[in-house]
This record gives structure tokens, C-alpha cells and sequence, in this order.
């Protein structure tokens, strides 16, 4: 023990000199070191530093001593690990709870809150201030910062852990994230799950170009994707007859009008491309993948599907009314799907989350979300992408399929929707990103170092796991750890983005335990917070009255897909079943794209 | 009771007629009557309208029955009319409530819960909708609205009550606002108060030119009328050294800069004002008045002290935190002063307002704020103003006065203050706006007409208030009230800024009890769910640690500018002393200016 102590004494005196030796005039800033425990903020004071330990639950020099009542706390409270296990074994148990609203009511509002709990409101820091600000708060172009940035002039990027200077962005993913053979998702996501993550999250993850710190967006769940988002541009999609949004038919079905038809709408198509390849959408970017513009074109048609009911039900509103009611609906739909539909296949819990937003009612809840930039960065997923879609038997590269949005129109709705649900995702892991996608992943990490962005176990610890305590500890692979070591140094001191991909997989999810434990509490606490999901707005008014409201409260994905498709429904689904998926599988390992 | 039920539906049917006569063709929205009762929502269906009487506590066609526990909390609960006599008489069993934590803390969390329940968020309104949006939640430049826009096309402004056109606002401005002799406060309310109202509101109140629905402020105080709104302006009046504010010595007094001196601000002042007499400010309109930017001015000296404080504390701060520091300091010492020095002599009452933020944390409270467009309308105090104003022995018409911040450098910031303690302000009652503020008045009622704003009766009603069922009852005043029916034709169809000022006055306020109802929910929903207020901001390290906490815990007014000017303090109060009052008031009936 005593020889234990001399080595940290002999190690603090060593990055001491390392201190000295980056700049031999300012002393090294204490915070450096993230001296404060459970989450009690670091105030330096030249070489001396404070922890406030102000409602923590915790005292001492750094907050590391628990009060009586968060000692009582954290011997009944599991650990974030075994609420993990739990739910996700214990079938019977679940079943139970899942059929039991006086049971289920209760757990679901403790799980609402078990998560959100984790984003403290309102927002203290922007990634241009490691201190509280007014800024933080007032000034909405900012993502949101859930973490500090680390301070400036550090020994090191991550504080005082790792190397001087990290190996370059582009080395780290060569070696790590760089797709060699195709593996596939084992939980057998399907393409239609990725291209809904894809069109859901862009709603609000709109970073301004070159200013990774800032956002265009409105910090939520606004259906700006589907109907644009400042007042102008809405009004050049809508047709301002019964609520509608603009549409044309094309092969007997309804489409988004083409760009040429719809007064200056600014989209972005590659040069040269034909007049009748180009549509005008609320997003403009939704034309770049066809996965893409299918959930623009079914979305359409669900708000002018909704607004012919409503206008049956209210002969007297006016457009706007309609159009107004319609897009409430709309964002009720989407809510409930997200949440029954979409991050129940995600987390892929025994208990099954209900979208019941009055359990919040009677507790006070703030409705103001933002967009943190942690979430954006984490919600980049492109080892989702297959190198190559087949849709009804024909065959498209990325480079086929990327600005070519007719495709949907060509194959017809069904038979494309068909084909998504029986696409199979690529692996949430290392070495899976594609040729494609692989300078995008490099630009999240150079984004996160620009802005300072803390070390992978300093997020972990965050969101209530404990950090680990070495490369093998979290990657469960000895050749990559050593790997890892040597280029990092340190296993405190690795890239959130690239621990995400890099840390040992679950069986039970398409993600490991940190993408889960970090996505879960911005996700519910954005659609919780949404002003539909608050007392004022869900109302049966809100919607129109008892027949929007049940349109809201019984959406379903596939609902969304088969009201908008006459004729037979195609296949439907987040998860391709089994027997396809194994099938492809097949074809993979045939081709040696596949490691099976 | 019989007659009376035949006369309900006589009125009825001349009403039906009426609206026959507006329109032939259309039949009359029904929701114009407004018969939904207690909150409930009225959906209108061509002839037929439903009442959605969720969470109202209230069932029945019209929401009018209640539920038993409402049924049983209205009995216990005493009116705010009772409430407003307990408030303001009692002394002795006040003086225990003031001066016993464990007493007043749980009524302070009272307090504060009465009021700002009246304020449910999110909003749901626009001026623009008289039904929920998204628009009304995502699109920050609307200002909120409590209640919404009356229908279209109803019979007549107000819905089916009153007259079918209304008198021209000049029309009722001359015969109710417009001020004959000048009349005072009977509280003895001071110009230090006035300007401090003035100057403390239009840092959220910034209305986009002839388009009163809308806003181009950040809905909250945030200090944006001292350092400005956006970061551009903020950085041009920064120092940049020791987190400072620019300012220069004048007659060996600290100083906003001069115009001339900062790169490229937009102030408003008159052409061909000379170069010393124009200052760069936070807010581009505080050069108007000197009582606007003696407030500036203080509030810069302040920060500047502030941040020599902080620089003590932390040797190795840059100059950006100290500046970010000092603002949150300035904040929290602001919202401190509102509520204990300023809120305080408004409300008068005999339970002193506390400012407490901690009282609200384990209840869970929504911290975005938005500011209405009916408490922007509710706070053109404009009687407030004398014709004159004298300091130090020179007396200043409006004409001398407007536009001439010089006149504060001149006399100097402890004269000016001791002066403006002493001014005696405008009674805030009907016949009291000045020549030169009168159009003003006259632009908000045409403004509330244009956002088709409901009567002062139903505003009464959503506050809480029985709505007047005559205009004698509400003006104690027979002639008027006679005058007033003659140009309203009836109650429930008064602007509701007129009705403000014709109410009968309260003994122990400046304002009446409408205006305390309606002003007191708005202020405290502001102030306490501004972030400093809130749980994640209110510790030590916000502040820059404990002697930073301790300023804005300890802020008063009277510090504020002891503080601040070198020498014997001036006087410095919201209520002119009782000798010094009785004085003005016998030379103004000596000049035939009060009627006494």
C-alpha cells in the first residue's frame, strides 16, 4: 500500500514536470485532473482549486464523501449495469409488467425519469466555456454541452491523462473504424430502422457548416423535416387548400412535388441532375438518399391523409386551422412511434416503453429541450450502411443510390418499403464503417478534439457507469487493446466517438452499454418535452378533437406505411426476420463480405 | 327567475339576429360567446362548438360543473379579492411571517406557486391562432399570448358582447386617458422607480416595428439592456481586460463611452446631436432618457466593480470569464432587487416578498420563460410621468429632457438620484397620461384590437377575478361609468388597457387590483425561471465561489448605487419620503397642475 502511494506520489511528480515542461511560465491548471466527484463543478484558482459540492449529496475536498441520505440511496439503488441485466432477462416478469397498467404506469414513470434525470435543465455550459454562462442559455445557435469542455492548457488534450498529442484523426480510424469485411447487425436492424434514425435525428441535429458549436435548428422535435422549417419555406410547400401540403401524382401514387414546380425552394441536388429527379422537400438535404425522401413522400401523404378526416369533421376550419391541427397530429404520430416503435427496438428491453406523457403531469416537468452536441456527435451510426442496397432484385452501390430519390418512385412505395425491411444494417462496432462513411467518423473526431470534448470514461461516468480501467476491460479483444494502448496511452484518455464503436458489444442490442446509457436520456427528455407531450397541448382539442387524438395515441410504424399504400401492405419492420436474415447472410459469406 | 330566463334567450335570439345581419351567409362561430367555463377549450363546428374541459378540474357541456375536489378546494380557498385584503392589513401576524423562516419559506413557496400557476406552460397561442400551434411553441419571435385572439368574424370586437364597431382609440384615449391637472401617486411612488420600471422591462419588452405579435428579444431577463443583446454588440462595449465593460472618466466619474468612441453601435438619438451628448448602451433606445441612462450607467459601474472583485479572487481568470462571471453576478443581483425592492413596493403588501430560488427546486419547474404580448400591453405605465421634471433645482420639460443623457453627467450621479428620489410620480389611473405619452396609449389599444384581444372582463376571469357586471361597479364612479357605457355599450366589452386605468384604485398600491392580478403571475414566472434562478445555475461556482454568491444574495438598490458613487450617499428610495411629498403636492395645487 505504502509502495502504492510513492508510485502516485512519483507519477504526480512526473506529470508535474510534464506540466513544466508544456509551458514553463503558468502553472498547471488543477481541473485539469477532474479532481471533483460526483459531479461537483471544479473552480481553479491558479495552482489551487475548489469543488462545489452544492447538490451533489456529496462533501469533502472533493466531493467524495456521501451524505447520509445519498449513502442510504446508493446502497438500495442498482447499478446502471444491473437495471441493464434485469431488463433485459426475466421474461415472465415482464410480461407481467407489461400487461399491468396499475404496475406498469408507476415503473414507466420511474423509468421517464430515471433517464432525463441524467440532463439536469437548464443548460450551464456551451463548448466555447468549460463555466457556467448566460450565453448557455440565451443564446439557442449554441448546441447544448453536457460535459465541459476540458480546460485550455492542459498537459494534455484529455487533462492530464495520455499522450501529449493524439495520434491524428485520420490514423485512428484507419486502424479502428475502417470497414474490412462487412459485418452485419446481430440483432438484424433493418435498412427501414436506419433510415428512420436518419430522418428522425435531422430534424434536430443541424450543425452549421464549420461551426461544429452551433446549431440551425430548433432543439427538438419540430417536423421541420417534413414541413420545413421557417414559416417561408412551409408555405411554399403547402397548397394552402384544406391544410394540404403540395404533392403530385406519379405511377398513381402521391409524391412531393418536383422541385421545378414549388416557388424557390432551396434544395441540394448535385449539378446537372434532370428536372424529374428533383423534389422539394421540408429538409434540404432529404433528397440526398432515397431512404430518405420515402419517409419525406409517406409523411406527406399522412398529413394530407389526416387533414381530409379533419376536414370531414370540421367543414367550417379554415386551411390554416387544418394545416395547423395536421402537423400536431403529425408530431404526436411521430412521438409515439419513436418511442413504441423505434427505441424499444434499440434498446431492446423486456419491458416495453409506452409513450403516456400525463404520467409527467403532476410533477413539474420543463418543457424547454436542447440539442446537446454529445447526442449529435453519438447519433453518427453510419456502420448501419451496407456498402450496397438491393431493392426488389436490382442492385445499387451507394454511389448509385446517393441524389437518386426517384429511385422510391420507380420501384413504387410498397415494393421499396418492402425491400428496406428486409435490408440487413451493418454492425454498431469497429472496423464497420464504410468506404463511404469513413470521412464522416473522421470529422466527428476532429470535431470533438476542436472542442475539447472529455474523455470516453469521463462520460461514462457521467451517465452512471463506472469507468473502465483498461483497453481489455472494454474492448474484450487482448490484440486490439494492445492496440489501442499503444496508440492512446491511456484508457482514460480515448475519443468519446471512438470508444463508442470500440467498446465490447451487448447481445441484446445493436449498441454497447455507454451508446445506450449516453442516447437513452436525451431521447426520452426530448420527446417527453416536446410541447405535445405537455399538459397544456395533449388535449383532444389540441388535435382536432377525440378523432385526432386517437389517430395520435394508436400510430403505429406500420400504420404510418399501410394507411398511405393502397393495395396490399408490404413487409413492415425495424427487424428483418429471421429467416431473411440468415438468408443474406448466406449470400454475404458466399461473396466473403461477411465474416458470418 | 322565469322573466329573467325569457330575457336570456330574448337576448339571445336579438343576438342570432344580429349575426344574421353581420353575415347572411356564414353562421356565427359559436365559441364568440365564449361558453366554455373554467379554462375549458372551446372547438367550434359550424353552428355546434364543444367544450374540451380537460385537467380543468370541471366537467359538463359548458366545463361549468366541478369535479368533487374542485368542488372541495374552492370551498377552503379564499377568493384573490380576500386574499388581496388579508395581504395588505393583519400587520402583527405578518411581522411573525416576515420575520420566522420556518414560517415564511412554505408560504413564500406558496406565494410563488399561486401566482405563477396562472402562466401554464408551454404556451400554446399565437396572436396569430386562436387554437394550439407548434408555431405558438417553436417559433420564439411571437410573443405568447394568455389568451387567445377572440374567433373571426364574430359579431362584434369582443365577440357577441357590445357594440358591432368599436369607438376610435383616439376617441376613447381623450375621453379617459388623457391628462387634464396632474395628478400623483397616493403611494408616493418615485421617478427612481419609474425609470427603474422602464428600464428593467424593455430588456425583454422589444416589439418589432408594426408588427405587435412579434418580438425581437429574448423573452427573459437577460441583461441585454446593459451589455446588449448579441454577442456583435456585446464584444464592441467589452474592454476586453479584466472582463470589463469600455467607459471613460467624466468629472471624475465612470461613464458609459461616447457613441463616437466604440466601433459602430446603433443608438437612437436625434441628428445632429453633438458628439458628447451620445453614448454607446446596451440597449439602443437608453439614450432616450436620462433616467434610462443613469440606470446604464450604474449598472456599468457595477460590473466594472464586480469584476475588480472577481479579479482579486482569481489572479488567473482571463478576461472572459470574468466578464461571463460578472454578468451572471449583475443577473442574479438584478432579479434580487426586482423581487425584494421593487416587486415589494408594487404589490405593497404586508408579507415581504423573499427571493428564494431554492424554495422551487425539489418541485420541478419549467425554466423557459416567454413574455406575453398582454404584459407587454399591461406595462405602458406611461401616467406614471410627471409634465416636468426637476433636478437639483433645474427644472426639465419633457422636450429638455428626452434625448439629453447629458443631463446626468452633468449634475452628476448623486444628485441625479437624490432628485429622482424625490419626484414625485403620476397617479396610474384613468385622465393621467400626459400630452406627451398619450398617442402611446392610443397605439396599444389599436394594437389590442388588431390582435383581436379579449375584454378586461375575461382576463379578469383567468386571473382569478369575478369579472365586473357593471361599469359602476367597476369605477366607483357614477359619471364616468355612465360615459363609459354611453361609447362601450357594455361591461364585457372594454380594451382592456382602458380598463386598467378606469378601475377603481386600491388605498394601499399604485395600481388596481386587475393590474397587481394580472402583473404579479407574469413577474414572478420571469424572475424565477431565469437560469440563474434555477438549481443547476444557484451555487457558489456560478458566481465565481462565495463572495461572488454572496453579492447577489446580499443586492439591494441601495447599495447598488452607494456602492457606486464616491462620496455621501444620496437618497435612494422607490418611495419619496412623506415630507418631502406633502411639499411638491402643495406647490403643484399652488401652480393648479394636482387637484390635491
Amino acid at each position: 500500500m505504502a509502495s502504492f502511494k510513492l508510485l502516485l506520489l512519483f507519477g504526480g511528480l512526473l506529470s508535474s514536470l510534464q506540466a513544466v515542461l508544456v509551458s514553463s511560465e503558468a502553472s498547471v491548471n488543477p481541473c485539469c485532473s477532474f479532481p471533483c466527484e460526483n459531479g461537483g463543478v471544479c473552480v481553479d484558482d491558479g495552482d489551487k482549486y475548489t469543488c462545489d459540492c452544492t447538490r451533489t449529496g456529496h462533501y469533502g475536498v472533493n466531493c467524495q464523501k456521501s451524505s447520509w441520505s445519498t449513502w442510504f440511496k446508493s446502497l438500495i439503488a442498482p447499478s446502471e449495469q444491473t437495471k441493464h441485466f434485469f431488463l433485459t432477462h426475466f421474461n415472465w416478469f415482464w410480461w407481467i409488467v407489461n400487461n399491468v397498467a396499475f404496475i406498469r404506469n408507476p415503473l414507466m414513470r420511474a423509468v421517464y425519469f430515471s433517464r432525463t434525470d441524467f440532463i439536469p435543465v437548464p443548460h450551464v455550459y456551451t463548448s466555447h466555456h468549460e463555466y457556467p454562462t448566460m450565453e448557455a442559455h440565451y443564446n439557442r445557435s449554441y448546441f447544448a454541452r453536457t460535459l465541459p469542455p476540458v480546460p485550455k492548457n492542459c498537459p494534455t488534450p484529455f487533462g492530464v491523462a495520455g499522450k501529449k498529442e493524439l495520434p491524428p484523426a485520420e490514423e485512428v480510424a484507419n486502424k479502428f473504424l475502417k470497414r474490412g469485411k462487412f459485418k452485419t447487425d446481430h440483432t438484424n436492424t433493418s435498412w427501414l430502422f436506419m433510415f428512420f434514425a436518419q430522418h428522425f435525428t435531422h430534424q434536430f441535429f443541424k450543425t452549421i457548416y464549420h461551426k461544429p458549436a452551433f446549431t440551425w435548428g430548433n432543439h427538438g422535435v419540430d417536423v421541420s423535416h417534413i414541413y420545413g422549417q421557417d414559416i417561408e419555406r412551409q408555405n411554399k410547400l403547402r397548397s394552402f387548400k384544406d391544410g394540404k401540403l403540395k404533392s403530385q401524382m406519379v405511377n398513381g401514387e402521391e409524391w412531393p412535388p418536383y422541385l421545378k414546380d414549388v416557388d424557390n425552394v432551396t434544395m441540394q441536388y448535385l449539378p446537372n441532375t434532370p428536372e424529374d429527379q428533383k423534389f422539394a422537400l421540408g429538409h434540404p438535404f432529404y433528397g440526398m438518399l432515397p431512404g430518405l425522401f420515402m419517409y419525406a413522400a409517406i409523411w406527406l401523404r399522412e398529413h394530407n391523409r389526416v387533414c381530409t378526416i379533419l376536414r370531414k369533421e370540421h367543414p367550417h376550419w379554415e386551411d390554416e386551422r387544418l394545416y395547423q391541427a395536421g402537423k400536431l397530429i403529425i408530431t404526436g404520430e411521430l412521438i409515439k412511434i419513436v418511442i413504441e416503435d423505434y427505441v424499444n427496438h434499440l434498446a431492446n428491453y423486456n419491458v416495453k416503453l409506452k409513450y403516456n406523457p400525463e404520467l409527467l403531469f403532476d410533477s413539474g416537468f420543463d418543457y424547454d429541450n436542447r440539442i446537446h452536441v454529445e447526442f449529435n456527435h453519438m447519433y453518427h451510426w453510419h456502420p448501419f450502411s451496407p456498402d450496397e442496397f438491393d431493392v426488389s432484385g436490382t442492385t445499387y452501390t451507394i454511389d448509385e443510390f446517393m441524389y437518386h430519390p426517384e429511385i422510391v418512385v420507380k420501384h413504387g412505395m410498397s415494393s421499396f418499403v418492402d425491400s428496406m425491411s428486409k435490408g440487413l444494417c451493418g454492425k454498431m462496432s469497429h472496423h464497420n464503417h464504410g468506404k463511404h462513411t469513413l470521412d464522416v467518423g473522421v470529422e466527428v473526431i476532429k470535431h470533438q478534439r476542436e472542442l475539447r470534448m472529455q474523455s470516453f470514461n469521463n462520460y461514462r461516468k457521467h451517465f452512471g457507469l463506472k469507468p473502465y480501467t483498461s483497453f481489455e476491460e472494454m474492448t474484450d479483444d487482448p490484440q486490439m487493446a494492445a492496440e489501442l494502448q499503444e496508440i492512446y496511452g491511456d484508457v482514460n484518455a480515448i475519443d468519446l466517438y471512438v470508444g463508442f464503436f470500440i467498446e465490447k458489444g451487448l447481445t441484446t442490442s445493436p449498441f454497447g452499454i455507454t451508446m445506450i446509457a449516453f442516447g437513452a436520456p436525451f431521447s426520452l427528455r426530448g420527446l417527453l418535452s416536446n410541447p405535445v407531450s405537455s399538459a397544456t397541448y395533449w388535449k383532444p382539442s389540441t388535435f382536432g378533437g377525440d378523432v385526432g387524438f386517437d389517430i395520435v395515441k394508436t400510430a403505429t410504424l406500420e400504420k404510418l406505411f399501410c394507411q398511405n399504400i393502397s393495395g396490399k401492405c408490404p413487409l413492415v419492420t425495424f427487424t428483418v426476420p429471421d429467416s431473411i436474415a440468415r438468408e443474406t447472410r448466406k449470400v454475404l459469406a458466399a461473396s466473403a463480405k461477411d465474416e458470418l
